[in-house]
């Protein structure tokens, strides 16, 4: 049985994740490979201590290292975005399989030259939009796939986080343009639009508003997760607190409206998706990540209504692997099932969805909304590669 | 006590919520006022059977004998909206305090000519946005108003039905343009508009985008509520099945959406209202309508979390002349409400809200909303009267 | 077409409820006779500003008038436990129909006579278990009737009210067995009882755990729903603040529980309906009345889930004859359903149900938990009339 | 820094959680020790490929080779309830750690038995009820040590799975007497019972009825969680289905109610947990184990209403070492927080909670509501040890 080797780079709470997806795929998938967390890379010094308490052979504070080393198969990119490009075209150049965080980079020309040397390469890509790997929206694809529901009448996708709320929270990376490229539009819009893409189809073209509602706060000294430190002094948002938009799509009549805020004071992280067709409904929310609520037009007429699927069926997709029935998964959890994917492919040697043409597509209609928030029309997105 | 007397055109499902008010008004709320069903109006011959079962004194088949009827002292307009305009006008000239169904009217000049009628012959006029009488969200505006949620960030308002996702269901007055002036944008969109204003302020530009997506219906041939019978013969839908709007307000940094939608499969009336503010959120549905979610920022942090407040105690709007606490009310007692509302402001002569100007500040919405999804640009909403 | 002259003894909140029922019952049904509101009556002079606000042609302080007018077809009793007895009694011998609110009787002795009486009399008569009124209950009794969810293994009943829990709520009459025979066990106990009965059937014995919490409280002086004023004189609780049984059925290897406390804080009214069966279960809430949760072994593996049905269709029981789909009814509405089917039951000279006797076997079975309360054995519920 | 060795008997699902707990521990908590994982045990072969996968050292078929091990400092016994015993008392006597699976035994004699062994083996022996684990639940014990929803009143634990329901569910170890002590009640009620005592306290005394709908069954030929396959001999189930039991507390004047049930269709893990207290309540559901709804009587009386709290917070109990906010856990994850607790007393030499003392009172518990199904009666709960 081949093994294969993992470099990571990135060590915060998404690295976190990452290697826990690593360290826990044998225990719940078969797959036809040994894993090896062979180097951990940050430009912290904590990255040694931390890369011996995870299960790393190896720790190094120069993501080059990682690239160029003879020993790795996979380079996982879980730093932030700024550093996205350059770890990923380093890491595919020397042949390794890359996997990368989304968004995939920060501009628009850095996702288009990324997605062009990931194809060049020949190398396995794959980008982090892990909510196709929620087992209760892979459902919800393979309903829309087989016509469950019917054609696409409404998508409605709303991501909603609170963070910012309060005007004292430190002016982080996320903030910041030069880091983060976007705001709330870049980080939660990504995964919401992603999935629009995953479960009605390309999107034609967008309008959009967006928002910077508190426009100065304390700079940050140090953030991981949602938690950070600063000093007194002030710097200024340059990105957008919120952003919504009206959207189009391809090859479907529906309408769709999606929603992107860091001022939705209550919500931690719901991501709340509601897709209408002509034969039924279905509504999920992140905050109950296992659940599907669906709706069939066919039920008989006086016993129709929402109803509840726990997503923890056998049957269910990724589910057969987890616990008995009934027995939930968690947001790690989601991480494992795109490593199992992934690790697949590699073994395999072909192409895994979504990867960075994926990450370039998001990124196409990333860019036409915030030109279409700038302008105040509607905007056609591209899809030329 | 002086005798409050009432005449009512329309009897179908919306007249039989005025007449249910008219009725039950005295044995639920106190009023300085003895209130007697007149005269009941319709162009059917039903008319008469229906309001003897109602319990009017008399009954007619044309309008223009009850906006005449020198024995009225209030008219309800309760008919299809086609008519709103001229019965209205007529009724406040001949000096009757008017009450009319939403929408005002079909187009924009019909809603201002009723406004300026109704402001000249110097009676009081109110709308049937019914929604300002739902005490939950009278609570929101209370809590909106006295600052509890602080600056609102976000306004949301989705109102589904799905009576039209059956292709079959029939061409009724409600989808052809010269009834009802628009489809679901000016039925239910309406409804969402003013609860917009109603909690957030005057929205000052809108963009839209609607769509129809079952073109051809069979032609109804008689419609009560959401139910129909038809011939075979088809017709042409010439308003909207789907009307999706975001917007920006006059005196407030928010970011509004408005979506209204007669294809929202498994919501037979769903308007879902979520507004978060700096302090707090909350979220309504009209499903529920007995109970709003509420969020403060200020709770202890490991206590947070959205409370449903089931708005049924005394101290809650309207609530202390209905049943013990937790004893729910109906779509139709809102009714009640709103009738105690009007039937004071007609005692005391002092106008009420909202007020045909509401109806017309509404319709500038709707309007600019409709422009925009033509011209596929923002417009601007105009606020002259 | 017939007048039916109606005698209601009662004019709080609970006789509110039904004024309300047979004035708006001629709006929302077609019955083929006329209501009139003949005489209301109370023991307090109030009594007579309110019958003329609710209609009602004449009243009077002294119930012994209403049950010997010759003018009156119906009694409606609606006034505290302790009187029921003499009110219903007096008005069958006098020949009326009889609606007697729950419980039938402040002990055992008297449900006996008031049942053989009622038999005697030849009267239609009706008892106030309104719950069987609530469409969402009658549709799950229908779906056990017709098999849906096939044998019953479990039944759950738990009501809590919190009126209770603040130890400065006065000693209202409902807390002290002279008034009210027993506390919230007869109160909430016999709403869950009898619907044990509707849905599942005969309970054949019982084992019960009853707990007074509270046990001196401010004597009331005044008392409406449940807000009360007291004067600052204690007084003692000699009735249960809450009640606990386990239940065994005679044709049913189902188990069941009946819970009633008024020491459930966060729950006004809450009655919550649980049902499983060996091909589907159902869940009820009182809290959200017009929603019942279905679940079905049948619905295809991985899209099982209990769904939430709008009991608001017409093919719903009650339902065509209220508003247009989706739009929910009302506590007070469910006594207008239970109106119709006792006006209607009179019409026919047909009885209905529930009667008498299951008020009587509501009382066989709140006797035999009280005494195994008392004695701590199970104990077999009587079922000999 | 310490190295703890862990030599572990079973390797089917509740194996795998156990496996899981140990492998994440050191990706999410700081703890003062390596973690091995040095040898894992079971009966069938399939042991050896299962090892090498989950990242064990060793494997072997005979848990005596574990248990005598001079390598393991730790036994994790997570094997049928019939061997507990057996391992759990040689591990302690060779000086072992003990981790045991819930329940302690199949009968009282034998939980007497191990909880004397482990104290006089001075070892660290835990049990494992993982439901004190849960954040919400570990919370809501805080809630109540602290005095926020004051003096206990009800406490309700319904522990409802579905996997029984279909009739030709095979005949597995779970549903026999020889393996499994009890059915349901021993399953299912022990971690309820378990629940009650960590949030309420002590058991005085219990009556309790039992079922078993379903007599017959295939006879199993291999189970893993709720999957199993069988031959088509038929055998009896001798173990209920269902348990209901009424319970009062020691020291408290609460009313208490336990369910456990293989027979809640729809369920497939429910355990809904519901406490009201003087000053507030609370409700657990396992199906959103990361949730507690939780309401307090000293909200503004307009305000009031059960909040939703997503316990994701790092103020609340393990969660700091988790993901952000917002980001929920999953089932297998309460075994890391378990683990974690473990460990830490293994390492600091001080007994932790729930012990084999707590496993036996609660086999107490069970006891005296298996004699009192019996001879229905009920029964006081033994206490001494």
């Amino acid at each position: 049985m081949k093994t294969l080797r993992i470099g990571q780079v990135g060590h915060k709470w998404i690295g976190r994740a990452h290697t826990h997806a690593y360290t826990d795929l044998p225990i719940f998938f078969e797959i036809d490979a040994r894993i090896e967390r062979t180097i951990l890379c940050s430009n912290e010094e904590s990255v040694f201590p931390v890369a011996e308490r995870w299960g790393w052979k190896r720790a190094t504070l120069d993501w080059r290292e990682v690239v160029s080393d003879p020993e790795v198969d996979i380079v996982i990119v879980a730093a932030p975005s700024a550093i996205h490009k350059d770890v990923a075209i380093a890491a595919a150049r020397n042949g390794k399989h890359v996997f990368c965080e989304k968004p995939l980079a920060l501009t628009l020309e850095d996702a288009v030259e990324m997605t062009q040397v990931g194809k060049e390469a020949g190398v396995i890509n794959m980008i982090g939009f892990n909510y196709r790997r929620v087992p209760a929206l892979a459902l919800a694809r393979q309903m829309i796939q087989d016509g469950t529901i019917g054609e696409i009448r409404h998508f409605r996708g709303i991501y909603q986080q609170d963070w910012l709320v309060d005007p004292e929270f430190p002016l982080v990376w996320r903030v910041q343009k030069k880091d983060a490229g976007y705001g709330s539009h870049g980080d939660l819009g990504a995964h919401v639009i992603d999935t629009a893409r995953f479960l009605v189809g390309e999107v034609s073209q967008v309008v959009c508003t967006q928002e910077t509602f508190v426009t100065e706060r304390p700079i940050a000294t140090a953030m991981d997760g949602f938690s950070a430190t600063s000093s007194g002094e002030m710097g200024t948002v340059d990105v957008d607190d919120a952003s919504s938009m009206l959207l189009r799509f391809k090859d479907q009549q529906a309408i769709g409206y999606i929603e992107a805020t860091r001022f939705g004071a209550g919500h931690r992280n719901q991501n709340r998706i509601e897709v209408n067709g002509s034969k039924g409904s279905f509504i999920f929310d992140m905050e109950q990540m296992n659940e599907l609520l669906y709706y069939s037009t066919e039920d008989p007429a006086n016993l129709q209504g929402y109803r509840r699927i726990q997503v923890g069926e056998a049957t269910h997709p990724y589910m057969a692997n987890w616990w008995p029935a009934g027995h939930i998964i968690g947001f790690g959890d989601t991480f494992v099932n795109e490593a199992f994917d992934f690790v697949n492919a590699v073994i395999a040697g072909e192409q895994v969805t979504p990867d960075f043409v994926d990450g370039l597509k998001c990124q196409f209609v990333l860019d036409a909304a915030d030109r279409s928030a700038k302008n105040g029309v509607w905007v056609k997105v591209e899809d030329s590669l």
